[in-house]
Parts: C-alpha cells; sequence; structure tokens
C-alpha cells in the first residue's frame, strides 16, 4: 500500500551487512525482536512493538512473525510478504517456533539476542525456554549486538533524516521558549513543543519532551507537572524530532528574566564543555576519552560528581519507546573503549542536576568526520532570556 | 523531596497483597523489574525505566537498585531510602547480586519474573545467565504475574484516577475533533489533541495518539503522517488521557460532512457493539465471553473476521511506555477464561480496520459493578459530523 521510508538500495546496504554478520558467524538465520533493528532492515514499524515481533533474516529472504492485529504494517512498511501471524490468546514464541520449521530452520544455526541494556528488552527467558524445548536440534548462538557496527555508522540518507529531526525539535523548543511567560506552567510549554513539533513533521516520540521549570529541573528525566514560573527562574527543555523514526534531540534553558548566579554558572561551564566537545572530539578518539572531555570541564567548574552522573553523549538512530538514543550500541560514556568513527552521530549531553535545586544543560546532536565533528543542529548555543 | 501520589494508606494496602502472595508461594524476597510492578508497589517512575531498575520486596522492607543518574527519583516518588545504584558503563545486573548479598538474601527463595508480553520486556536472558552464575546458592522461582490478581482489583483511589485521566482523554479528542477542516491535515489534529491533553494536566503518554484519516485510518496503531482531510471523509482518534500514569483511553471516530454508506455502516456496528457490552458485561463473566458479546455484534454486521482480529477489550491502571494497556494482566480476549470481577476496570474497543479502505471504532471505559458495568467515561456514544 504504501513504501519503506527509504530507498530500495539503502535496504539492499544495510542487509548485505547484517547478512555478512552472519556469514563470519556461521548463522543460518538470525532471529531478530528488537524494534530498531526490525525497522533498520526492513522499515517495518509499529507502536504496538510491545506485543510480539520477530524477524528472520535468512541468507536470501526475510519472514516476519507478528501479532495477526499487526499484519497489515508489513504491507504497509516494507518490500517482502513472508508473514506469520500471532492470533491474539496465543503464546506468540509457539509461532516463532513454528514459522522456523517451516522455514526449514530447527536444525539450523540461529543467531538470537540475549540482551544489553534497552536491547534486553526483548529477549525473555519465557521465549528462550520454549525455542530450547521446541527445538532441540537447533543450535543457538548469541548474537547481541550483531547489527551495532552497521547501525552506528550512518549513511548520507541517514544523516539527513537526522539532521531533519534536530531542526524539527529545534522548532519545538523555539515554540516552548515563547510560551514562557510569568505564571505560566511547565504544562502551557509543553503543550506549546508538543504542539509546534507536531505541526512541523515530528513523528510520535521515543521519549516526552523533557520540561521542567526551578528546582523541578533536577528531577532526572523530569517532566512537566503543573508547576508554574516565576520572574528570575529557569527552564529546562530535552527535546526531539522525529523523522522517519529517527531521532534528533535538543537540550536547553530559557530563563524569564535575568539568571540567577548559579543557573549562569552551570549555564557558562555546560556550553564550554559543549564548545570543547565541538572542538575536540575526532575519529579515533575512544568513547571514554570523549566523556572525559567534556565531563572534565564540567567538573572543574564545581558541577562533576554527584552532579554529573550521566553519560557525556551517546548514538543516535532510530528509535521507538521507551528510549530513544543507541548508547547501548555506542557510547560516549565511562565504559566505552571502541574508538568514534567518521559517520557516527552522537548527541552530546553536557548536563548537571543539583536535585533540589537546578538541572542545567546544553546539547548538540555532532556528526563525526574525517577530521573532528560538525553539528547538525543549528541553535545558537546560549542561555536564551525570555 | 515529593511525595508518592497516593496516600500511605494506599501503598500500605497494595504491599500487604504483595507480601501476601509472597508468603503463598514461600518466597523471601521478590524481584520487580517491571516499571508499572514497581509504580504500583512504592509511587517511583521515571521515563527512564528502560534502563536498568529492579525492585527487592522483602517482607518487611523495600530496596532498589536503579541507575545512578535515576537515584534522586528515589526520593522525589517513594516513602523509602535503601538504594543501591547503577553507575554508567557496569553491567547493571552484577549490582543487583551485590545488593541481594549485602540483604542476606544469596541463599533464600528468590521471586523473578520471566515474562509474558508486555512484563516479558523486563527479564532478558543475560540477566538471569548472571544470577543464576552468581547466586549459585540462591533458589529462583518464577512469580510472573504475581502482582496480576492485586493490580486488576481498583481501588476507590485508582478508580478515580481513572475517571480524571480518562476525561482527559475526552477534552483531548474534543480539541482533536474541533481542529477538523476542509484541507487540514492529520498533524493538525494530532497537534491540537496533544496540546489540549497536556494543557488539561494530561502526564507524558504510554502510547502516542492515534490519529489517522481516511484509508490510513485502517493501519493498525496508525499515527499522523501529513494525510490532509478532504470533505467526506473521516478521520480517527484513539487518546489516552494518563493521570498518576494511570491511563484512561477513548476511541471515536469524526466526518468531515456527511458520512460515506461504509463509515455509518461500521459506525453503527460498533456502537451498536458498545451498547450491547454496557448491558451485557457483568461480574463472574469470563473474559472470553466478554469478547464474545463485542465481536458477535460487529460480525453480524459484516465486519468481523479479517476485519476485527483485535481482542475486544483490556484491563487499564498504571502503564509506562510503550504500551498502555494491562491485557496481559486481564483480557477480555479470545483466550481469557478469566472470571471478570467487582472492581475491575476495562476499555472496551470495537474496531475494524478494511486496511487500505478505511477503520473505524468507538470504545467505552467501564467498570465491573457488584451487578454489571459503568462507563467512566462521558462521552457521548455517536458518530461525529464536522
Amino acid at each position: 500500500m504504501s513504501t519503506p521510508p527509504f530507498s530500495r538500495e539503502e535496504y539492499a546496504r544495510r542487509t548485505a551487512l547484517a547478512r555478512a554478520s552472519m556469514s563470519t558467524r556461521g548463522i543460518d538465520a538470525l532471529v531478530l525482536r528488537n524494534p530498531e533493528n526490525i525497522c533498520y532492515l526492513t522499515g517495518y514499524e509499529t507502536p504496538g512493538h510491545y506485543n510480539f515481533h520477530a524477524l528472520i533474516v535468512m541468507p536470501d529472504a526475510f519472514a516476519m512473525v507478528v501479532r495477526l492485529f499487526e499484519s497489515p504494517n508489513v504491507e504497509e512498511y516494507t518490500n517482502f510478504k513472508t508473514v506469520f501471524c500471532v492470533p491474539d490468546g496465543i503464546v506468540p514464541v509457539t509461532v516463532l517456533v513454528d514459522a522456523l520449521k517451516t522455514l526449514g530452520l530447527a536444525d539450523k544455526r540461529l543467531g538470537l539476542e540475549t540482551g544489553i541494556n534497552k536491547a534486553s528488552l526483548y529477549s525473555p527467558v519465557s521465549e528462550r525456554e520454549i525455542l530450547t524445548r521446541d527445538l532441540p536440534r537447533a543450535n543457538f548462538v548469541d548474537c547481541t549486538g550483531i547489527l551495532a557496527a552497521a547501525r552506528v555508522l550512518k549513511s548520507d540518507v541517514e544523516i539527513e533524516a537526522l539532521r531533519t529531526a534536530v531542526n524539527m525539535a529545534e522548532i519545538a523548543v523555539d515554540a516552548g521558549i515563547e510560551a514562557i511567560t510569568d505564571g505560566c506552567t511547565e504544562n502551557d510549554i509543553a503543550a506549546a513543543v508538543l504542539y509546534a513539533g507536531t505541526k512541523a513533521g515530528c513523528e510520535y516520540v521515543s521519549l516526552p519532551p523533557f520540561v521542567a521549570a526551578g528546582e523541578r529541573s533536577a528531577i532526572p528525566h523530569g517532566t512537566w507537572r503543573g508547576r508554574s514560573v516565576a520572574r528570575g527562574e529557569h527552564v529546562y527543555f530535552e527535546v526531539s524530532g522525529v523523522h522517519k523514526r529517527y531521532t534528533g534531540p535538543v537540550m536547553r534553558c530559557a530563563t524569564l528574566g535575568p539568571p540567577s548566579d548559579l543557573i549562569q554558572k552551570m549555564s557558562d561551564a555546560m556550553l564550554r564543555a559543549l564548545d570543547v566537545s565541538l572542538e575536540g572530539i575526532r575519529p579515533g578518539m575512544s568513547g571514554k576519552s570523549a566523556h572525559d572531555l567534556i565531563y572534565n570541564v564540567v567538573d572543574e567548574a564545581g558541577f562533576g560528581g554527584d552532579y554529573f552522573t550521566h553519560h557525556g553523549g551517546y548514538s543516535l538512530g532510530i528509535a521507538f519507546p521507551p528510549g530513544w538514543g543507541e548508547g547501548h550500541l555506542m557510547d560516549i560514556g565511562p565504559g566505552e573503549e571502541k574508538p568514534l568513527q567518521p559517520g557516527m552521530v552522537f548527541h552530546i549531553v553536557p548536563v548537571s542536576l543539583i536535585y533540589g535545586t537546578a538541572g542545567v544543560g546544553f546539547s548538540a546532536v555532532v556528526q563525526i568526520t574525517e577530521t573532528g565533528c560538525v553539528p547538525l543542529s543549528r541553535y545558537p548555543r546560549a542561555l536564551t532570556v525570555v
């Protein structure tokens, strides 16, 4: 009925990368349960992905196991036709077992993901027990993260999707800042953000817009709760645009009237960390080193330690709720030894939260180039005074 | 800093039910990973729940294992203080292992969930392997669904939260209907829905508003994609309000100008199914029988079979993204043998999707009473003609 969001050539490129990884691992078929991986290879999407979905990647074909109700989405969004449906009321993984038997895969080497962070949402113990019991001749191979190396290196069309998404987020935050008036509430501001983003073409988001004022800005992942904004207070924004399921976020702060000393100092530190990272981040550097670059600037200003417990950044790409990042694939964080490479895209997020007092952060979305990095965001890097 | 959304008495009631179930199963401690279960017992919440969270329920205390960054949310939303933090870059379940050792639980009977549908999102194979390896003297007991019996029977304060949420959804849909004009787009309508809901106090939603026009209304869980609305076409809405994390949805349709014969016939069938279910649904009836009641009306009108593949309804309560229902706890669907009981609350959803042509549905949120059911929604049950 419709078509996938990208060209057949783009999906062929991605699929070739997946099949090369399968070949390296000697896998006959790969079973993917994670909605980002499924969308990456096929274009398939639904907000109902929390119900059972599995993509079976074979050397020469795809097949999907989906909830019967969702099955028209295969026709709506993909170029293939082989679907095994799960009616409501059936244990879904039993349909996957039947599908693998029908496809002649019951005694083959089958790749499965066992879970890392967000990806772990889709590899439950209960399903594995049934697969192991009902496919006794299959050889299950842990393929957690098998698509990570492909997904973190963006093609030109992926970069453009991310740029479009970031620009939608900027439009949404602009509208939120315009909504700040003396006595307005967090809800008024969040409503303006959601309205403007959706009018600008933003798809449904994978995390809500984080809009919080005053001391509530220091609640981790805090959202609007009707707190009103008074003169001299600040509002924290972290808002995403979504285009073709690619998430482009923007984090920034604005004050109603001149900022307090604390908000000014925190803003100066975060903006300096952003400048330093835009100048210093380059390919070959480990994710950990890039994190240190950001963290150290914030820490020197007195806002590290307990105030800065977040990773300094994370990869961006296709996302479905309940999360918008790809930090589990490639992180700018304390545990990340892998090197940054040209074509990666990161959300750089210097943010400090002084719980009970104030949270302040400013971010940029950057593409790693051959020599350094360039921002996809057009935003001026500054504290806005309304 | 703040307080949980409900009284200490309400949490004591819920916790007593959980501990009674633990006692029945001879469990020394229960480890819950699912954000709805954690919020139900403690009030804890964060949109960042896709990162590691575990609530350890002991006979006389709670403890939580959370991502360090999220840990202020324990103080923000709960009445307890025992927190084990997971810094970014550490394998989170290893902190759970350490916490269980510290709490003297390493050789006890520990209840874990292994996963059913949405709840399966939080019981990955990778974590179980580490728990089994690192706690060799523990006795792990499958406690999947241990809180289901408690959660599906709503207290008065839960009913009120659901009623408030439904009313927010009605305000949001009203605004969406007002936004329908000749040539407007799905985005214009969805923007109006999100704006009005958020202004009315709606918290961030657990599924996006489903707003789609014309033939796009038949995309399962379809959302806005910029399609414009012409005179004679219809718009499908399924929109939730959220209050204290309780989700109250509303599904309905509106046409711009007089409806086509098909839309009128489909609407008549769905509205009749709704009337029949409001008259016929009563305690003691199985979830399957209630489903049949709804399905049969729609099927007799010619819109069953491939057009009606969804369950007829599902329990409502606390929800976090990526889903808003409790059908995995108590369903009005083909596989549900459990009986309806007074105090349960369901979203009744007669909806038929003729892929490529039209999707039409009308819903009600109903509370099961001693003798039948009563709607929490105030909406007139009718097709709106703009």
